[in-house]
């Protein structure tokens, strides 16, 4: 195989979820029947690796200075969700009818791995809260020891500012049978039980 | 979600078996935690794209004018093994001890789809059976109709300047339940069974 494709597959293998197998197969396919679209892919990537930025008040991605989310005007300006990451504001976007303003922390409070509440921008979260608009701070970390962490440490944040913090309730998934729920989030459910009145 | 970043994942869909959902979650990989890899796959992408063409004598992709495999001195020159696609090359490369020449055909006959004898670079292929070297040509078009069709006009360019053509055996694959062998198959292998002495 020439040396050029050996690098493209080598390289290819950077996707998550793509061993040496697909990656040969991706190769081949572009260069065989899409090289059209494989040059379109080079260009937005390089593009996108070089020009994606996280906007400067809500953290996501974007590549003007702030997003379109945050200067959108039709979005509610009284409630504020905060997310350890892009991925995650994503599947809140797209799974629920929020409507609300986004902060993404870049990561979750871990000291050992150098993450402090600088490292998160709590200091320009402590801002946005101390501007008196928002009335409810949704955090929606993720229901890790650090993600917990993490969300103890903004429920504080937000009383201090006087800002009611939720978080996202836990519990049995919809169509996920008891069988199969872990344990932890079992015992949860069990001791949050919810009387049907 | 950012104009760049929904491009992103829509040209991320130009490879084979990626969906919007593993578009979004690769183009999120990247932004998030690999963003050098990112950019050597955008610049690997972009020249093997446009460097990478066909060997001159075997017509294997390369990005010299001659093949690594062509101009190799340890590859036997007496036997020839045409295949459809690079994709088929690799195949038998990986798989088994083959050491003998290739020719890719890039394609099978097919009248309906515009592709005859000069598409396929047969003349290039009868004008190195002439050269009088190659004693064999094993013939691995595939299985199909238009590769049945293909390897006969093959096997009489071979004929034609005294070489040999063979063809791979066809039959039930190793490991595999006569049980789930379609009909086709169990009907060639029953048909081509061996004497076991
Ligand atoms: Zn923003
Ligand atoms: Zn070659």
């Amino acid at each position: 195989m020439s040396k050029l494709l050996t690098d493209l597959i080598e390289a290819l293998r950077c996707l998550p979820g793509v061993g040496g197998k697909s990656a040969q197969r991706m190769a081949f396919h572009l260069l065989e029947r899409d090289r059209e679209r494989g040059q379109r892919l080079a260009q937005v990537l390089e593009q996108a690796m070089r020009e994606i930025g996280n906007c400067s008040r809500c953290r996501n991605f974007s590549e003007t200075p702030v997003c379109n989310l945050c200067s959108s005007s039709s979005r509610d300006r009284q409630v504020l969700c905060v997310v350890e990451s892009p991925t995650e504001l994503a599947a809140i976007e797209q799974a629920t009818g929020y409507r609300g303003q986004y902060f993404v922390l870049l990561g979750r409070l871990s000291p050992l791995d150098g993450l402090g509440p600088e490292e998160l921008g709590l200091d320009r979260l402590a801002e946005r809260l101390g501007e008196g608009e928002i009335e409810e701070m949704i955090i929606a970390t993720n229901p890790t020891v650090e993600g917990e962490a993490t969300a103890h440490y903004l429920a504080q944040l937000a009383r201090a500012a006087n800002v009611r913090p939720t978080r996202l309730a836990h519990g049995v998934p919809l169509g996920g049978e008891l069988e199969y729920v872990d344990r932890g989030t079992l015992a949860h459910a069990f001791g949050s039980r919810q009387s049907l009145d």
